[in-house]
């Protein structure tokens, strides 16, 4: 685990202090208005992850050369988007914890988790549009409109489709079309940008948000049960066919009968740990694993057109280090 | 009544067909991702109001020369802010009808009407950035944060405040905020405006949706309980002091100890009963109506500005039907 570790560090190195600074501007939409609101949101924000999103702003500002200030500003919007999302999320799931923190659900009424969730978009949506810029704001409000239409068909219509293309598209509105805005809006904050640069760079977004996800679905394989008793393959468990399944299936129509014609929540308790001990032993691990690879691949290509320097290199790492962090 | 019918039709004349245009963009954001999502969409804007606020934003544009094809992407952005938080309104305060039809959550998951919300969230930023004006979008925003902060502080501070500061801030935030930009907005939409001329416009807005939400707060008393059971003087029942009970209590403190000494609810049926007959008995109602009275006329003045024409003459007669409506 110590080289993946350190591969962290090597990518966040560049943009460590924006970074700190992009939390800090996060912090600051916490604007007085409501104490309550105030302690809210510093939860929230104590709980964030790995700051992924805007540190793939922020290496891609500063491999370009666009306005340091407003990337800033900019990397706080996305990050805040994202921040957003999660606290409908917990709620709609019923989570207790993020990360090894109580959520806002498990503290706060509905009522006030829905109208907290919105005053975040609402101050996302703020600090877009505080880049001056009209392409970041309607690439801004284009994203939230993917990510949310994608739960919405997720909700009513992805269940137990083994179908690869809703899986893609699936990952795509919930994932990788945020990282495609985390990259390709430091390009609309920088005059000199052809299109050919802002394809590469929303190419580089994808690829690594694909990457990212895929992964994830791994882990909800791989990982043992947590500590907050979400089991293993807790997406499978409620009818949602991912990766890994999509190819052990390809070699096991009668299991993916099995799943489908019930939809997944009739497949009994031990027919489904024997499926998931199955899928777990199989070669579809490695297999999603290899598949999520050719995509990270693809992203450091994406970059070839861009001048070599640590920004890039770090973009780099950051492609290896999504899909090499539980190998 | 007749009379206020021929006003109504009178302010909506000149701008008849612009507003059925807007709500053909409003219903175009329904974008074909997801039919359950399309059929919700219509349901809520088939069952929307009078389009009171996009009609200020028609006629301003009119009135000041703003260029009409972005005036009604404008408008169609501030009618579905205000739809988006009207889904999330009736969610969190249960209720099932909204103007005779069945509201989200009266048939849908409280999930799938958070995310509905949220998309509907999303559209509206989407055509407020389609403006292509950055003040637009920022003020699109802050105005998003200024609605829900109201709600939040709400939900946690103004039950049992019979505070007159109070009750101004939360009518700024819940309606008057959003009049405001229904009115500047088109201002940012004309090249050649000064300062004193958003100021102006502003003030309309401002004036307009305070007297707009007093006569709101009005009809809470005068109205019958209505067919969903909801009870007269509902605000009161759940705590919330609004005009005509602060205009009573200057004179009968001890009702006024009675309600905020228990925050609300723990006075009982007949008492509360009681307090609200002798509200709606007392002169409370008279003064509230005079109060929201001088903001109309506020309204009107604040138009002196501006050249005579149609456009102005109807804002002139809107700001009077807001107050005149239940005379």
């Amino acid at each position: 685990m110590e080289s993946v570790t350190l591969t962290t560090v090597d990518f966040f190195a560049p943009v460590q202090d924006h970074v700190a600074e992009v939390e800090r501007r996060m912090r600051a939409q916490a604007n007085g208005q409501n104490p309550d609101l105030d302690a809210a949101i510093d939860l929230i924000i104590s709980s964030g992850g790995k700051r992924v999103r805007p540190t793939v702003s922020l290496l891609v500002g500063g491999m370009i050369g666009a306005s340091p200030e407003r990337v800033l500003t900019l990397a706080a919007a996305v990050e805040l988007l994202h921040t957003a999302t999660l606290v409908h999320d917990d709620l709609i799931d019923g989570s207790l914890l993020r990360r090894g923190m109580p959520t806002l659900n498990a503290q706060w009424s509905p009522a006030a988790t829905i109208l907290t969730g919105d005053f975040i978009f609402a101050r996302a949506a703020k600090l877009a549009a505080d880049t001056d810029s009209i392409d970041v704001m309607q690439l801004f409000a284009k994203t939230l409109s993917t990510v949310v239409g994608g739960e919405i068909s997720q909700m009513f219509e992805s269940k137990g489709s083994a179908s690869r293309d809703d899986y893609y598209n699936r990952i795509y509105a919930k994932t990788a079309s945020m990282f495609e805005l985390a990259a390709v809006a430091p390009g609309y904050l920088s005059d000199v940008f052809s299109d050919a640069d802002l394809d590469a760079l929303n190419r580089y977004g994808y690829e690594v948000g694909m990457a990212f996800q895929m992964v994830d679905d791994v882990f909800d394989f791989t990982s043992e049960a947590d500590d907050i008793g979400k089991p293993v393959a807790n997406d499978l468990r409620q009818g949602l066919i991912t990766l890994p399944a999509l190819y052990y299936f390809e070699d096991h129509a009668e299991d993916l009968d099995m799943v489908t014609s019930s939809n997944g929540h009739a497949v009994g308790r031990e027919d489904m740990d024997r499926l998931i001990t199955a899928i777990r032993d199989s070669g579809a691990i490695q297999q999603a694993l290899e598949e999520a690879q050719q995509y990270a691949e693809r992203a450091v290509r994406a970059l070839d057109r861009f001048p070599n320097g640590s920004e890039k290199q770090a973009l780099i790492d950051l492609a290896n280090y999504v899909v090499e962090r539980l190998i």
